[in-house]
């Protein structure tokens, strides 16, 4: 599988977004994502689509003994590469979906806007289950059901041009929607929000938060168009944890 | 607090429906609803918002030593007790907010479409946490925040007058929403996926189900106008259960 993200008009783009130039701080979720990790101290993380290992570096920074990001895109693990200094961060060009190949299990495993590119979800939280230690924590993040649903991931417009709602359609056609994104046609996976949570559950994951992250008030006061963000959830976050024992 | 269903033209209305005078089989959500509900076998069990009673009988039918159904409309009550012969099922006119009066716990707390009439709902929460027994089930289904987000609750047609797409706006914002049922205005609340599931969550509860209910496929080969729910989500059920220790 070859990644969008090695294309390098794709990337030249990907790398002019405020979450690439500026990191956690001007990613719209982060303020809730961050609320929800949990405590990283002498602990192993893997980061699923690590990116530019924001995550990843966030996770060293706040105690954690070992991290590991992996990623399909091999510019975006140099990138990530040139960006760190901590010795604690390992970084891998991988499919996510190879992570069972990895020979070891960890304490944590985070995702951030990257399972949605992945074709067979329930393999893939089974393959996560199998990779978490007990009492180990999983915490993901996906455009949200509502925003991937009908397929064009634009607003409805009125006459004057002006929003007039977000439209939903095909919510039970769970398959893949080809999108604009940064110019350039991506392809993602739809899922209901019952498949998003329901097989975290049937795996044997238990949930701890269900979270639609929206601005924080700091990023409405900033900048008014952070409003529309108000009108439709755009992401979700599930947090969960593998039992230590079974019963 | 007076209950719409005692308006008498309401209620007649209400007769009408299929789900009224065919039962749980005509309700498109029961198939998948009957599916997470616990053993009823020797338990107790409260319905708030019982209606015609319908899933009273249900459960005292599959082996519920003890039910009671309460609801805020005497007709509704009364048409219950009507119909209803089980000697193990009792009724109440209630407001279910108040189930905090009840002097018993029960194993089992069930609500079908009636909590997203409740303005607060996290105290509700609170209150039948309260009510539950250790290990005990709480199973609630609503109309779903994709349905009831926008306030119409109609679907966007195009110019022939075809179903275009199904819209969502003010996501975020959880207030009353007055939107037509059966001819009359009925004021209904709207929460975000967040609150429903958070709010669980937070009071200690676990969720063992989140399921996006949709017609069977019988259903949807009788009756061509099914496949329109197949275009976004109208209900969410929740099942949930009280840990039998915490921590």
């Amino acid at each position: 599988m070859s990644s969008y993200y090695d294309n390098p008009a794709f990337f030249a783009a990907y790398a002019e977004m405020n979450r690439s130039k500026y990191g956690l701080k001007a990613a719209g979720e982060w303020h809730d994502l961050k609320k929800v990790l949990p405590d990283f101290t002498n602990k192993t993380v893997l980061d699923l689509g690590c990116g530019y290992g924001w995550h990843c570096r966030y996770a060293a920074d706040h105690g954690a003994k070992q991290v590991l990001g992996i990623d399909d895109s091999d510019k975006m693990i140099q990138q990530a590469q040139i960006m760190t200094k901590n010795e604690n961060i390992q970084y891998k060009t991988m499919d996510i979906f190879d992570l069972d190949q990895l020979e070891q299990k960890f304490d944590i495993i985070i995702s951030s806007l990257a399972i949605h590119y992945i074709k067979n979800y329930t393999e893939l939280i089974q393959k996560i289950y199998q990779q978490l230690n007990n009492g180990a924590s999983f915490v993901m993040s996906v455009e949200h059901p509502i925003f991937t649903a009908q397929g064009t991931e634009q607003w409805v417009e009125d006459e004057e041009g002006e929003i007039s709602h977000w439209p939903v359609d095909d919510y039970f056609d769970e398959k893949v929607r080809n999108t604009d994104f940064l110019g350039f046609t991506i392809s993602k996976y739809h899922r209901t929000l019952t498949t998003y949570v329901q097989t975290l559950l049937q795996k044997g994951l238990v949930l701890d938060h269900l979270i639609e992250p929206k601005p924080s008030q700091e990023m409405l006061e900033e900048n008014k168009e952070m409003q529309e963000e108000l009108r439709r959830p755009m992401m979700l976050i599930l947090a969960a944890h593998k039992p230590n024992k079974k019963g």
